[in-house]
């Protein structure tokens, strides 16, 4: 009898994996997760904290029953500590002890994980928001102990003790974010809607470094104006405490803090193949190729353990975000089921939300990382509305565009305002992953009408400008 | 000393190609517009009737003087009534006389015109929503006789007799809408808006015909939902009435009403070159090329009164939309001033807002269309949500999305949904005019965060579905 595929990591791109394997194929498919959670939205769990999502398993896209109907055999509380790809087996360690698994074909989809710098992260009042239960850990610690809801967990096997420890404990009157990414500037939200004094720290001059000072330049006077304390250009020392984080150090003043969300990176877990000779790429993911394939034979990667091609440069690259797990996960399905099927390149789109303010950026925004890359930036920034300018709700919109000056090609981008501004950063997606030029980006025939967009789209406004200093 | 460069109509087409030309050169260059308004926004229309702008002059862009301070002669008043291509002249009729002016070049932009079909648009009370003038009259005969603001004029050169005629009369209870296209849909969501009790007449089977099936079961109960009466397969016969117009006659029954909007097509305005022997194409438009040259010889046309190559077919069309008139106007501009530019391809891509209800389109839709310009259509619906799922706000969104089977070629598509929809239509249009595949397009790094988009857009999802079909 064959042996089955074998999938390590039970979310977005493992079990992407195994259902398209499934549907295209009656072959045995068995998925090993170490932790209790699957298939659970990680970009939700701000929400959570926040309150605008009422119960944890909201978050939840496929229990283990629905995934037990798409006949695939999930084991969770597996995990994978060892492959041996000349055997083709892995070495697997569960509750009633260590096996070894033979596989015919293996996807690596163990994503990454937070990482916490030099900070201390075993005080109270310090988390990362990574997985289920460190959202459920702080949502526990932001409700004063008397006023903690069990109910906001749903039916879920969430660490109870975990919750149990942070909600018996005092609410935090002020935080400490440390980083200025996605997840900090998402957690200032959150935070401050729960009515926590919130003090965002970043390092460089800037928030959301990926999507270019233009965009910061809006977001950091709104988050301000929402009552977030912004320091850039900050870098946090140390955490301050004994037992309970108690303040944040910096330039050796130390500013009381009762809550440290450190947001400070992310790492591949890669640990599995250590004992490999699997090849890495940048910040030491697995280095994949067009179809997910790793340096082992029969051996695949996908999602925010595996590295893939940058739609712009070509080039091995290391971006974790969500759809691009789901659709590499998908791509090995169905290619390990017998229809070879690219993952895509990425083109490191993003988006946020800021409270009003929505931001988006693609591909190359930094123009000494495309200089890097071997291109000639031409960068500009524009402010266009984002309706007719006689319509109510019509709102400014800043777009950076950068081009190449010696090919006319469209590099990157970035987008923010409040009016459907994020949204319309997949224009520029698309435009990039096409390689469509500036001069062919300025002849699109995008929606016009007064309530959507004035006659040329903020996008539109940024080609023309740069199409002019080509 | 050289002639000028003669642009006949002074709105989107014309004032953007005075407007590059200027910035290009500092030869002459003269518009002649035959009424008295110019730069306006033709799409605003409806929302000065709906009463969400405020004076009808806030729809004007440029003023004459602005107009006048980018070196543009503007010469109001004056008719072009014929064009001598032999001699390179143009006959103009103006308050003091009729003359003739020399051109170097020629640009005809004079836009197209509301038909009013076979119903009698004489009569009070009937109104086509064409011109600033035409929205000044209805919407002083919306207003009752004791309550017409004339400050809802600002300060214009509007028609003053027809605004006092119609101010004078009865305000409505009940209108009919004939025709159920942008304006008819528009229009329906105005008069409500103004307190009148609305009837949309469309002849076939449904509203909003180029945005297909899909997307007018989405609208058409939304309309209901919203008051209004939405008669679909109904032709309207004629209009009844003495003087003022009393009802439509419908299967011979009379419906009383006190207001008739007619939204039943437009025709371009191509007079100026009946006695000349410039090619047409389809609608009677006049034929120009890809740098918007016409077969005469210096003679130019943009904008509503031309043709253009559809994006997806290469076929010469004839699909009059604002953006694409500012685009053509503004190449033409640039090529007489000594860089050739292209007008660029159109892919009639339209959105509109029925209430809350955005939709929108590109491309063929249709599939008999798309059959009958050679293509071997596939086509499918589908329906996703606008956000993540456990986010407040997500909205069900519907994509139909149209491929050719023989090579995979996204064709065209069309959008419905409350949230953040018709924008969307922008990643297709992006994607048609780059001709991408399905299989490329199910690969796009497409935007994801939870309160904008899930990790799948709608557009993807519609992507999936069709390359799994073809």
């Amino acid at each position: 009898m064959a042996h089955p595929f074998v999938v390590v990591g039970g979310d977005a791109a493992g079990l992407s994996a195994a259902s398209k394997f499934r549907r295209e194929t009656d072959r045995d498919v068995v998925v090993f997760e170490r932790g209790q959670w699957v298939s659970y939205a990680h970009c939700g769990l701000p929400y959570f904290v926040e309150g605008s999502v009422d119960r944890l398993t909201d978050l939840l896209s496929l229990s283990p029953s629905d995934i037990a109907d798409r006949g695939i055999d999930l084991r969770r509380g597996h995990e994978v500590v060892a492959v041996d790809p000349r055997s083709r087996t892995v070495t697997v360690d569960a509750a009633d002890g260590r096996f070894e698994q033979p596989y015919s074909e293996l996807l690596v989809a163990t994503g990454a994980s937070a990482t916490t710098g030099d900070f201390d992260a075993t005080l109270d009042g310090v988390f990362t928001i990574h997985g289920l239960d460190s959202a459920a850990a702080l949502d526990a610690y932001l409700a004063p102990p008397d006023a903690y809801d069990p109910a906001r967990l749903g039916d879920g096997p969430v660490d109870d003790d975990a919750v149990a420890n942070n909600a018996a404990l005092d609410s935090p009157d002020r935080a400490a974010i440390v980083g200025g990414g996605y997840v900090g500037v998402e957690m200032a939200e959150a935070l401050t809607a729960r009515g926590v004094d919130v003090h965002l720290f970043q390092r460089s001059g800037h928030v959301l470094q990926p999507f270019g000072p233009a965009v910061a330049d809006r977001v950091e006077p709104h988050l301000a104006e929402r009552g977030v304390t912004v320091h850039t250009d900050t870098a946090v020392d140390r955490l301050a405490g004994d037992g309970r984080v108690e303040g944040v150090v910096v330039d050796g003043d130390r500013i009381p803090v009762e809550l440290a969300v450190l947001g400070v990176g992310v790492r591949p877990n890669t640990a599995i193949l250590d004992d490999t000779d699997a090849a890495r790429g940048p910040n030491g993911a697995i280095r994949t190729d067009a179809y997910g394939r790793t340096s082992l034979p029969a051996v695949y990667a996908a999602g925010d353990v595996a590295t893939a091609r940058h739609a712009v440069t070509g080039r091995e690259t290391w971006i974790p975000l969500g759809l691009t797990a789901n659709r590499a996960g998908r791509a090995v399905g169905a290619t390990v089921a017998g229809t070879p099927t690219p993952v895509g390149d990425v083109a490191g789109t993003a988006v946020v939300k800021a409270f009003d303010m929505e931001c988006g950026r693609v591909g190359l925004v930094d123009e000494a990382a495309a200089t890097d890359a071997g291109f000639d930036p031409v960068s500009e920034t524009i402010t266009a509305g984002s309706r007719s300018g006689y319509y109510p709700g019509n709102e400014e919109t800043t777009v950076t565009l950068v081009a190449d000056r010696t090919t006319g090609r469209v590099l990157g981008g970035a987008i923010a305002g409040r009016d459907r501004a994020a949204i319309r950063i997949d224009t520029l997606a698309t435009a990039i992953e096409a390689d469509l030029t500036v001069a062919e980006l300025t002849r699109l025939d995008l929606a016009y009408a007064p309530p959507f967009s004035p006659v040329w789209d903020p996008v539109l406004v940024a080609a023309k400008v740069v199409a002019g200093n080509l």
